[in-house]
């Protein structure tokens, strides 16, 4: 939670302000269910950058006709593992959602359901649809492709997106394993957040429109561009843009516009997910067992100074989530301010600030 | 290739005397060719760490009866898309092929297959059976975990593998892309090489015993640990751990000991591995032109200072693997001398080095 965040608001009130607004602008009730969990999980999870902050855009996509409010999603291959789906623009975590919940059904006769996705728009966080597998006792797997954002390695310009890749494990006795990356050293809203505050970045991050390391965050918006997680984030960058792209039949690399900017445009990016019936592979009682043994050792590993605590990835955003759950979640200034002219443009009440 | 490698070697000369080391040492034909096939492919594409440097640790790993060279290995589980299997101790390259191959078979029925491995051994590189979806025409994917030799996000002792992960995707006109990535920032025999030659390492490769940062390589064998690729590479560990390990019912953290020393010790270890038939998604024809288009449009990014290529993963080995198979592989002295000690020692022919 940054300083700026003064005023909380009651989870269930935030979910079904953003549902109705999203209906408003002519999404299906389920639809807009979808993406209001969505956006309410990031924020709940510490992932406010995918939070209700993207609410007007996503209204914007649809009202500017980039997306598809009420897109038919369509089966285009189908057999007993796997499934290619048509997303006709939808949003992306209707898309996501709706690839996702088809591999687990797969993966529930098959063992293992593999899908994917083309002419999505933007997904959000990963996480939200992997996680999906949770609640069937599977593990789930998300990969998407996107806006070329990121520097391929060796390059000094955007030339390929930094394609989020995210596993939802379940957890034993504790939280479920949540990894969700994208395959940059740091997103390009933590560059934007610096040059907004003044702040200088680690050389690193990015690299400046000469492809000379920077300490300057406003190097980056002005031509510079975002570095890979060394050849290893640029590698896995490469596979997600084969596995949510190409395979997918999606748009790639150049083809994906920018989808906050360009509104008016089909993003037409694509998803990989999978699904897996650990039941199939394992006893699900040793599997359980076993996330805890992992969970332990972690945690009982000497730690470097400073750090209080080894935790698996998932750990700490799930004990946010509890903590939003029971206690709101903080928004910013700024977040309520669009939230309140969504709810004037669509007459909508507006959430209450808890006391 | 480094400073000290003298002597070049034809290919399949190195090929047939390390099948024939391997039988001399008890494995049957086919399973002798395979492990020579992943040592030598390693030398060729220029993993020499993964290469016949290793060999007389294998024969030591199947002589103390760590590893067992007459294994018959068991599918447990067997269904259309998945299957389990208990590789009962042959050594990783053995298990890892019959792994692939499976999945392979099984993803030319039902789009996608997946299998996991337990009861492993040292797999040597992930690439060598993700390779072989190759030559079906399919994508592979294969994770393994292994011995605890990197610290977790947070941790200044070892305490998960470094949990290689490898992908291989047909190429289109060009090279396949082949990735195949550990999950700490460097290696840890990169490390070792250094402290050998006296040479200072970059802060961030390991931390020392006390869990600081530290230049002098020495402080790794000394108690210090291998670091993660971030909090990333570390989540990523995690999920191998989880792939490779806890779905395969394969020992997991520290229940596998180190190949290389406890020789007459089970490693135990697993993988999983997975296919997918690519035409099922999309027209072959489609896939092979966007896989071109991925690669002309890094190769047209504009570039740092000193970077005279860009190159999708995969494309350099290759280059090297051609060279090789032309030119032959260069050898270091040690690793020549280690070849003429399996010759005396099993009354094998020794190769010849080329003019």
């Amino acid at each position: 939670m940054t300083s700026d965040t003064t005023k909380r608001f009651a989870v269930a009130e935030l979910h079904a302000f953003a549902a109705s607004a999203l209906q408003a602008a002519g999404l299906r009730s389920g639809d807009a269910e979808t993406v209001a969990d969505a956006l309410v999980q990031a924020d709940c999870r510490g992932a406010a950058s995918h939070g209700l902050i993207r609410l007007p855009f996503l209204i914007a996509r649809v009202r500017d006709g980039g997306a598809n409010a009420q897109a038919q999603l369509q089966t285009v291959v189908d057999a007993p593992a796997i499934a290619v789906l048509d997303a006709n623009g939808a949003l992306g975590p209707v898309a996501a959602s709706h690839g996702m919940r088809l591999a687990i059904e797969k993966a529930s006769q098959a063992g293992v359901g593999v899908t994917t996705v083309r002419n999505s728009d933007f997904i959000g966080t990963c996480a939200h649809s992997a996680m999906l597998a949770l609640d069937a006792g599977m593990i789930g797997m998300t990969w998407t492709n996107g806006h070329p954002g990121m520097a391929p390695w060796g390059g000094r310009a955007n030339g390929i997106g930094n394609n989020p890749l995210a596993f939802a494990i379940p957890g034993g006795r504790g939280a479920p394993v949540v990894l969700d990356i994208a395959m940059s050293v740091v997103a390009g809203g933590k560059v934007r957040h610096a040059a907004k505050t003044g702040e200088q970045i680690p050389h690193g991050w990015v690299v400046d429109a000469q492809g000379n390391d920077t300490s300057r965050p406003e190097d980056f918006p002005a031509g510079g561009a975002l570095l890979a997680l060394g050849h290893k984030g640029y590698g896995l960058a490469v596979v997600g843009e084969v596995l949510g792209g190409v395979l997918a039949g999606a748009s790639i690399l150049g083809g994906i516009p920018q989808w906050f900017t360009a509104t008016d445009k089909r993003v037409g990016n694509g998803h990989f997910h999978m699904a897996l019936d650990l039941s199939r592979f394992v006893a699900p009682g040793q599997f359980a067992e076993r996330m805890d043994e992992l969970r332990n050792s972690m945690r009982d590993i000497a730690r470097r100074p400073g750090v209080e605590e080894i935790l698996l990835p998932g750990e700490g955003a799930e004990r946010r989530e509890r903590e939003a759950l029971a206690n709101g979640v903080a928004l910013p200034e700024a977040v309520i301010g669009d939230l309140a002219g969504l709810a004037s443009f669509y007459n909508l009440i507006m959430p209450q600030a808890l006391a």
